[in-house]
């Protein structure tokens, strides 16, 4: 309050009285300062700044990313999640804003809601930014974040019970006859280190001891699941059950587990992660006509902005290729 | 400036003076309008600065539904193409607003744009629209459509070369012997017409007439696709390729051939066309521990609405089940 006083040229007992409302403070002033102190995250209450800019039929969605491995949007789990999402929020008459943050720099989620664009913030995953995440609760910004219940959390979550996840998926392994289990994922994740925990419970609960040999480090990235599956293969340790993070995980580990000459699921047996779409139904690599995507997303932007800019810009049409895979053979003669 | 002066209780001159360190502005005071510039930086430039100049570094992305049969937002392709347009997006400094518009009314999207909520808009698909489209780029709406380039286009397309697609996967199952060839897709939809017709145009190169018994009418969604092979099955028609208007089309095509006895590559080959993520890795179907996305996007918009209102929604652990498929099985004694 003190803050805002001085940044308004007032006293402190003008700003306290301008925020209850007090017809001692002029229409002018008592304006100047609401807006001072949203703007500046104090926080105040909702009915006032809904009055003042009104109501925003926008939720602002951001997945964040690290610097590093820079997951892509186009994960599958992503996108399944924005599907949901967006269907949802049409079926409530609402817009979704995407956004993508990077994961050291959380806080500027906050920027999507003070500046109004939405009002409120969906966050997929906590990408361990469990500390940030308090905070900017503690600010009084409106964020719901799907992932991982926590100890000491003050933001709200939605998930599924992670643990108990990994729970009945190694159980399940367990049931079939399988002892060898291996589990793939980045434990220093909440969501996979909670998937783990309830692997390691199934299997000391079946009298055995988790093997850290049989722990295979990978990212969530579908390339990463295979480097990470090559490797542990190299290690020529014997597993009959795979249990993974993710969908996307199991899907390339068992690619690579069977184009090496192991049975799925006789050899090893293998248990994912999320129910993605393509985890239902199984096929062949299909041959294709391939609409080049990446370049769709950039040639589009490129138009967009040439239009956003008051240009008119010329269609494209891209070259399509084919993909020549398993689904196609010649004719037996 | 405006909003600075406004906010600190003093003049524009004043605000201009004092950040050109004007010895005419005591120390106070400039120090005062220093901080508040810094503090506001973003929130009241960028809003302040977009009334102005009506640049919004936003950009609108619309996938129009069709009432009777609302395509899922969750289709793989729809989802590939927000992911490359998000991508795209963030690359440019852009974030981006999805919205869903009803086909019949695609007009809609043009309030998008006049609200200044977002700068240009992408619409994915034409749907048939394309008078409707053509109106809107004479009223000077800036959009770009993913879709087909059709003679008398008034807007901006990007997309593939349909018809050079339908010929090119049509020759590679011609090159392979095979002569009967079936169709799958929606031709009343202007890209899978232009596949279709690429289609033709390579049988009758080769000398054959196209059947249009052989013409098998589905629409892009999954369940309906293995629906349509299904009923042509039953009709008994003897194929030994197929070309799909999408790799969803062919993929569940292909899982009911196989479940009929079919076998795919040798009696029927199969191409599809987009080059989904999917259509890339053959696998069985897999077992995994399955989070119910569905329900996950509404009770996460539930909690979003909640936390828009100035409420503080509890967390929510949704319940996960195993979902056993032909990726696990009882290991041999």
């Amino acid at each position: 309050m003190m803050d805002i006083a001085r940044l308004a040229g007032v006293s402190a007992a003008t700003v306290s009285r301008a925020l209850n409302g007090s017809p001692l403070i002029n229409a002018e002033t008592r304006q100047r300062i609401v807006e001072l102190a949203n703007s500046l995250n104090y926080s105040i209450n909702a009915s006032a700044k809904r009055l003042r800019q009104g109501y925003n039929k926008t939720i602002g969605v951001v997945i964040p990313y690290q610097r590093k491995t820079r997951q892509h949007i186009s994960d599958p789990f992503f996108l399944g999640m924005l599907g949901t999402l967006a269907d949802a929020l049409t079926d409530r008459g609402h817009d979704m804003l995407l956004s993508r943050v990077d994961t050291e720099r959380l806080e500027d989620l906050a920027e999507i809601y003070s500046t109004g664009r939405a009002s409120a913030v969906a966050v997929i995953g906590q990408w361990g930014q469990h500390d940030p995440l308090n905070a900017l609760a503690v600010r009084g910004v409106p964020f719901v974040v799907w992932g991982a219940h926590l100890p000491n959390q003050l933001y709200c979550t939605v998930g599924t019970d992670n643990a108990r996840g990994g729970r009945i998926a190694t159980e399940h392994l367990l049931a079939l006859g399988r002892r060898r289990l291996a589990f793939m994922g980045d434990i220093h994740m909440p969501e996979a280190a909670q998937r783990y925990e309830g692997h390691c419970d199934a299997l000391r609960d079946a009298g055995l001891e988790p093997d850290p040999a049989l722990l295979i480090p990978t990212s969530f990235k579908g390339d990463d699941a295979q480097l990470a599956m090559r490797k542990f293969l190299a290690r020529r340790k014997r597993i009959d059950g795979l249990f993974a993070a993710s969908d996307l995980i199991a899907l390339n580990a068992m690619g690579v587990l069977m184009a090496q000459g192991q049975r799925v699921p006789q050899d090893v047996s293998v248990v994912g992660y999320d129910d993605i779409e393509a985890a239902s139904y199984g096929h062949l690599p299909l041959t294709t006509v391939r609409q080049p995507l990446d370049l769709a997303g950039r040639e589009m932007v490129d138009c967009l902005l040439q239009a956003a800019q008051g240009q008119r810009p010329a269609s494209r049409v891209l070259e399509t290729t084919l993909q020549a895979r398993a689904s196609t053979a010649p004719l037996d003669p």
